[in-house]
Parts: structure tokens; C-alpha cells; sequence
């Protein structure tokens, strides 16, 4: 037997087919393929067939009513949910929240939707409230982290956020949104294992459009059980690691909003969010003393222990390693004075002074842990060691830029929007106008002049 | 607060919105948009957004590529599966194996598929033998029942074996029949609590369309880890109840085939298959005895206590209640001397006979267990006694007709298809020549032949 893991072998199998099955064998199958085909013309006219046929007509009919990531080509809503969830999650830039990154989800859906209605802003964003608090309301039940189980939170909370959130835009009635909810939670799907695939990203999209397909199911007559989430062998069972879920408490929805309390991070670098707080010292240190990476001797990191076996690269050659790499954040904030896009860049991490840099980074570890975010220390700390002696202690910090405790200014979201637009930058791209209208977005009459046609 | 369950809440709450927010709740909302916007341009030429672009834009070029219900309508083939597998499992009178229903979601797929590819039916057959198999691969692996931790096999290793048989059937590389399993890992939904509902016979078809969507998606270019399934946060973990899952040892696959082995179950009555041995024994009292119904006193079942908890429906009213009746197994056996999809009506339950014979059927239960199937008892067993003191028994049944040890004969699986055509026939059918096809599928050289144009 070669060395071969489990994928790899159903993968061959799959792959290459077997040998002469046998006629018993072969009889089953053509047995089984009789049954079926006979189950299917007696159901051909039973109510849940008559509603996915609904469905089906509906997406074909459609068309493009929804553009692909702002741009000029349309898809159908799904379909733009899928891309620019995908999109939206690629680079693992965007905010973070609620055990995963609802926004990618939320708006990549909402974006689709809103144009498709020609909803208001303000519409658009309540209904984004209404997906964060109902993903907020499920994932809060749990007393373990999903990801230990295996679910990648943002896959499987994310559609009956979608779901939640675009019943909210189309205001369907309660009867329609809990068949919504209901099909969502038979589409919540996704695995941790596929993190550091391109499959993660595509949980986002794939969240973002199942939740879509959930609410387009509902409407076509497709009907739910009224129990799916709270039901023993319902969704929040099914989901939880070690069974300790509460599924019996009233949901807690109301004004004291769960977005207030818990908020969103946006991440000011495109990197491991576990790397972010020493990043802020290195930058803080270099804005203070001018520094020069030929003036530095070494420099020190006290990270948690969770956060050093993330940031488990330690001498990166790839702008994708880098992402995942202390030693890399800490040289390419003392080299570039910042940590943009343009620094995630395979030659500059390749670079005599980043790699240079990098061999000069030691990192200590200690076991305390940041109450907000438990895989996080309580807080980091970075002293950098000059040839002339002196030596520049960052502190503890404790809050990262971009939590919702230590919010980026104005002017450094603007940056970053327009980093980003500018990194794929298209000939008839207007960054600055999008931002501003994405700032504008309250007044907002209609999502779809959100990009002017 | 109203008697409302949880999903009522969520489904009120997502329907209804909420009060104004706040205009600091708001300021996150628009940061959260403009942030993933932000994200969403800089993503856009990453190589996963290339391939789910190169996806979506395939599945619309694609257009109608096979057939909608063996019908004259055409759609994607991914649609296809999915109005297909519905339709397959909307009576539950497909057939049965490995815990849930595997020609109605392979069958569904690859007759979308092979229709699409014009792939011989000898080619189809070996792609279903793929897709059974790795299926049986799967979910072979735990201690557990899955459907206890609110996992309907169906729905999610259904995806897996679709996307399997679909590789297969495309004749797929390893490295991309790999990156279809992984994503159709993450592509693994569907909850137990919704059975009793239209989602349920929808897992069927979405599973046929999921695991078409992995191949998609891996063909256009989404790579997925290479360890999706063995992984400690991978697939068959997150699914596993208890974690009793034997993710280490090697596959099996050869020769030997579980098909041979495991076989399917084709039902012979559209109810619930834990009252189909009592059936069997009702028809072959009312064949040897010629029995009318008003000679009966009272009918006496033995049967498991699982049984009885899931044929729970002691007085149906309706003929989706009278599938999980085993006093309405019994007493339409007795007052039409067979059970089929005519039985299963409304009217028919309601009637005085009908009716009648379900108050003199009685319930014994034992605790044996069947070992090929552990939620039967090991044997059930039906004594009729008559008006005139004769006492009918049936003695011990062990296999119903219908599963691998007691197939059904091959008069009797026709009768059953052309019963099933029958009911919601069209003008232009032609069960008989469908038929006959189908049992002449090996040697068909288009599966686009089945159907005539």
C-alpha cells in the first residue's frame, strides 16, 4: 500500500474506476436506477417537486440582475453571492467577527440582493443587522468553539445569517422566513480542513448564495419543519461539538444589539490577525525613533502560546507564508515602515534586508489569555534591541487597531479601501467615488446606483 | 413571551426587522461594507475567484443540457439533479441502503450527467458502483449512527458519493477528483429534523446537485486540501457523533464490492419500510385464505419497539399519516388484498372499512434486533384471528420482500414501475418502452437514448 492518505485514495478510486463489477453486481444497479426512475415520475407532481421546479424556472428565467463584484458583468443574485463572497474572503483581509468573518457573507449576499430589489441602503443595512444578530443569537448557544469540531463557522452560521438577512430585504412573512431558515439550516455546511485552501474563501460565496437559495426555495413553496434550528437532531445539535448547547433559552433579539457589544474588527493589515498587535508596536516604534533596520540588533516578541502555533512560519519565502509568519511582520514593518498589500509581495519577502531582518526576531511565549478573544494573549509585547545599545520596549498592548475598542480612524479605512481598489485597478475604475458613496450609504435610494451604469 | 420555539422567534424576528438601530450600530454596518467592498476589489483576480467566476459563467453558457424528469424540459444539469433526486425521494418509496437512499441522489446525478456527456449506460452504471462505494467508504468508518447527532446520511455522504460518481463518470485526473471530494466536503448539509417535511426529498436532489457542483468547481479550477476527509477538523470528524470515527485505516475498495454485500433495498409498499415484513405477511394470509374482511375479529402484530415508536400514527386520517401506521399496513392489506401507490389516499384511509379493520389491529412488541438492520426487530410476525375462531399465522418473517436476501421478482418490480408511471401519467409516456430500456441499460451506447426526442 503506498503512502497515500484517505482523500487520495477515494480520489484514485474515484478517479480511475474499478474492475468488471459482476453481473449481479450490474443487475442491482440497473434495478436501482429502474426504482428511482419510477419514484420520480410518481413524485414528479408532489408539492416539494413542484417547488424546486419553481425555483429552478425562476434562477433560469432571471437572468443577470446583480453585478459580479461591482464591476459591469451581471449574474443572477446567487451567482454574484457566490463571487464576490469568494472574492470578499480571498485574501483574508476582511473583517472579523463572530467566530468568523460575517460581512464577507452579509454583504456579499445583501450587495446582490439590494441592487436585484433596488432596495434602499438604509433596508440593506438592517437587514445586515438582522443576519449578524440571528448568527450572533445561534452561535452563542455553544458552549464549545465549532472549529474544534470541525465547522468553519462563517460556512455554516453564515447561511442562516444570509438566509435571516434577506428575508429581512424581501420582507417575507414569518411563516416564509422560518421555511427559509429551515431549508438554510439543511445547506449549512463547510470544514475547517479546507482552511488554507481556496475552498475557504469559496465558503464565504457558497454561504453567501446558499442563504440566497434558501429564501428563493421558501418563496418557490418549498416548506421547512417548523423546529430545525432547536430540534435534538436539528442544526445546532448536529453542529456542536460536545453536545453542551443550549437550545431551550428564548432568543435574546431586541435593541440591545449583539453588533453593539460585540462589533466587528476590521483588519488595518492583510495578515494573521494574531500578529496584529505586535505589527501596531513595530510601526509605533519606527514612527517614534525613525528606526533603521540596519540600527537593529534584535528584536523580541511575547505572543500567547495559540497565537505562536498559528503564526507557525518562521521563515517565510511567499507572500501566502508571510501571512502566517511573526518574524515577517515584525521585518516588514521595520523595512517597509508599513504593512500593506504592496508588502505581501513574494520579492519583497524574499528581499536580503526582510530576510535579513527576519533571522533577527526571537520569540518568547506566555500562556495568559485576552478574555475578548481567547486565542489571543492578554495582551503582546515587542522590545527591539539597537547596535548602539538601545533598547525600545513597545509595552503591553492590548487592543489591536481595528477592534471595535481601538476603531481605525477615517482616514485609515480610506486608506485601505483605496489600497485595496488599487491593487486590481481597472481602467474605469472610480475608487474614490465608490467610497464615498459606500460612506453615503444611509441616504441611499436605491443599491443600485451604488455603481452608476 | 408567547409559547414560541426558537426557530418561530428567529423566523419572527427576521421577518419583522427591528427597531432603529443607532447610528453607531449603523457606522459599523457601512464599515462593514465598505471594508469587504474594499476586500472584494482586492480579491478579485485571486485564483479563487477565477475559478468560481469560470464556474458561474460555465453554468450559465451551459444552458439546458438535460432533461427535467425524464420529461420533454431541458436545464443544467445541475438543476436537473436537483428536481430529479427531490422527485426520486418525495414518497419515500425509493429504494433503501446505507442508512438513507442512494439511487434517488446518485441515480438523479448521473442521469443528468450521462445524458449530458452522452456516456453509454454501461459507463453510468460504473459511475453509480463509484459513487455507492465511496459512500459506503465513508460512512462505514464510524461506531456511531449519524442520524442520532442529526445528520441524514443522505444528504451529506449522498454529496460525496455524487461527486465521486461524477468524477468518474467525467473521467476526472486524481489531483482534480481530489479537489471535487474536498470541496464537496465542504458541501456536506442536511439535518434530520427536517424529515417529515418537503426538505427532506430536497436533500436528495441537492446532494445530486452538490456533488455536481464539486466536479464543477473543481474542473474550473477551485483547489481544495488535500486531507478534507481524514483530517482531525475534517469531514468525517465534524459529522462523527460521538468521535468515534476511524479515520486512519485504509480504504477498501477492490473487488470485493460493498454492493454485493450491503445490496439495496427496493420497497414494495410506499410506507414506512419498518411495517413492510407485516405487509408481506398480511398479503400471503389474504392469498392462502382468500380472506374478506368482515370474517376478521382482530389482528395481532409483534414487531420491534423501534418499529412501533417510528409507525406512531395509531388512527391516520391521511395517507401521508397512514405511511407510518401499522394498523393501516394491516388493515389495507386485509381490504385490498395489496398496497400500492392507489392505496396511499385519502379517501381510501378514510374509509369505513378502512377504518374499521385499523381499531382491531393490536401492537406486541419485542426487543430483538435484526442485525442487518438494528432498528428491526429480528423477526415480526401477524396472527389474524377470524369470526369463525380460525387463527391465521403467519409465523416468524425475517427478510421483507425487497431487500438483497428476498428480491423482489422481476414481474414485480415492473409492476411497481409501471404502477408508478401510471399515477400522474402524461399523454405521451411510454412506461413500457422506458421500461424496457432501462432493463437494457448496460447496452446502451447514449444514455441520451433513454429518452426519445
Amino acid at each position: 500500500m503506498p503512502a497515500m492518505g484517505l482523500t487520495g485514495q477515494v480520489a484514485h478510486y474515484a478517479s480511475s474506476g474499478l474492475a468488471d463489477p459482476g453481473s449481479d453486481v450490474m443487475a442491482a444497479v440497473r434495478g436501482g436506477f429502474a426504482d428511482t426512475v419510477a419514484c420520480m415520475l410518481a413524485g414528479r407532481r408532489e408539492p416539494a417537486v413542484q417547488a424546486v421546479r419553481a425555483y429552478v424556472a425562476a434562477q433560469q428565467g432571471r437572468g443577470g440582475d446583480a453585478r459580479i463584484l461591482l464591476g459591469p458583468e451581471y449574474a443572477r443574485s446567487g451567482d454574484a453571492a457566490l463571487v464576490n463572497g469568494t472574492a470578499a474572503h480571498a485574501l483574508d483581509f476582511d473583517d472579523v467577527g463572530l467566530c468568523g468573518h460575517p460581512s464577507a457573507v452579509l454583504v456579499s449576499a445583501l450587495l446582490a440582493e439590494g441592487e436585484r430589489l433596488h432596495r434602499s441602503g438604509m433596508d440593506v443595512m438592517r437587514a445586515y443587522v438582522v443576519g449578524y444578530e440571528v448568527w450572533a443569537e445561534l452561535i452563542g448557544r455553544d458552549a464549545d468553539q465549532h472549529h474544534v469540531k470541525g465547522w468553519h463557522p462563517t460556512a455554516v452560521f453564515g447561511v442562516l445569517g444570509v438566509a435571516a438577512a434577506v428575508v429581512n430585504l424581501r420582507r417575507l412573512d414569518p411563516a416564509l422566513a422560518a421555511h427559509a431558515l429551515g431549508i438554510a439550516a439543511s445547506l449549512a455546511a463547510g470544514v475547517v480542513a479546507n482552511f488554507g485552501s481556496m475552498v475557504k474563501p469559496f465558503h464565504a460565496g457558497r454561504a453567501a448564495a446558499a442563504g440566497i437559495m434558501a429564501a428563493d426555495m421558501a418563496e418557490a413553496g418549498l416548506q421547512a419543519s417548523a423546529d430545525v434550528l432547536e430540534h435534538p437532531a436539528g442544526l445546532l445539535a448536529a453542529l456542536s461539538p460536545r453536545g453542551r448547547v443550549d437550545t431551550r433559552r428564548a432568543a435574546a433579539f431586541g435593541t440591545d444589539l449583539r453588533l453593539a457589544r460585540l462589533g466587528l474588527t476590521v483588519k488595518k493589515y492583510p495578515m494573521c490577525f494574531a500578529a496584529h498587535r505586535i505589527v501596531d508596536a513595530a510601526l509605533d516604534l519606527c514612527d517614534k525613533h525613525d528606526l533603521r533596520p540596519a540600527d537593529v540588533a534584535r528584536a523580541r516578541v511575547t505572543i500567547g502560546t495559540a497565537q505562536a502555533a498559528m503564526l507557525r512560519n518562521h521563515a517565510p519565502q511567499t507572500a501566502l507564508q508571510a501571512k502566517f509568519s511573526i518574524e515577517f511582520a515584525v521585518a516588514a514593518a521595520l523595512a517597509a515602515h508599513r504593512l500593506g498589500l504592496e508588502q505581501m509581495d513574494d520579492a519583497f519577502v524574499q528581499s536580503a534586508e526582510v530576510q535579513s531582518l527576519m533571522r533577527r526576531v526571537e520569540i518568547a511565549t506566555v500562556d495568559s489569555v485576552n478574555p475578548d478573544e481567547p486565542s489571543l494573549a492578554a495582551s503582546d509585547r515587542l522590545v527591539v534591541e539597537l547596535h548602539d545599545g538601545a533598547r525600545l520596549d513597545s509595552g503591553e498592548v492590548y487592543a489591536a487597531r481595528g477592534t471595535p475598542g481601538s476603531p481605525l480612524a477615517p482616514g485609515e479605512l480610506r486608506r485601505k479601501f483605496l489600497d485595496c481598489a488599487a491593487a486590481t485597478a481597472g481602467r474605469s475604475d472610480d475608487p474614490d467615488g465608490l467610497y464615498e458613496r459606500l460612506m453615503q450609504l444611509d441616504a441611499m435610494a436605491d443599491l443600485a446606483e451604488l455603481m452608476p451604469s
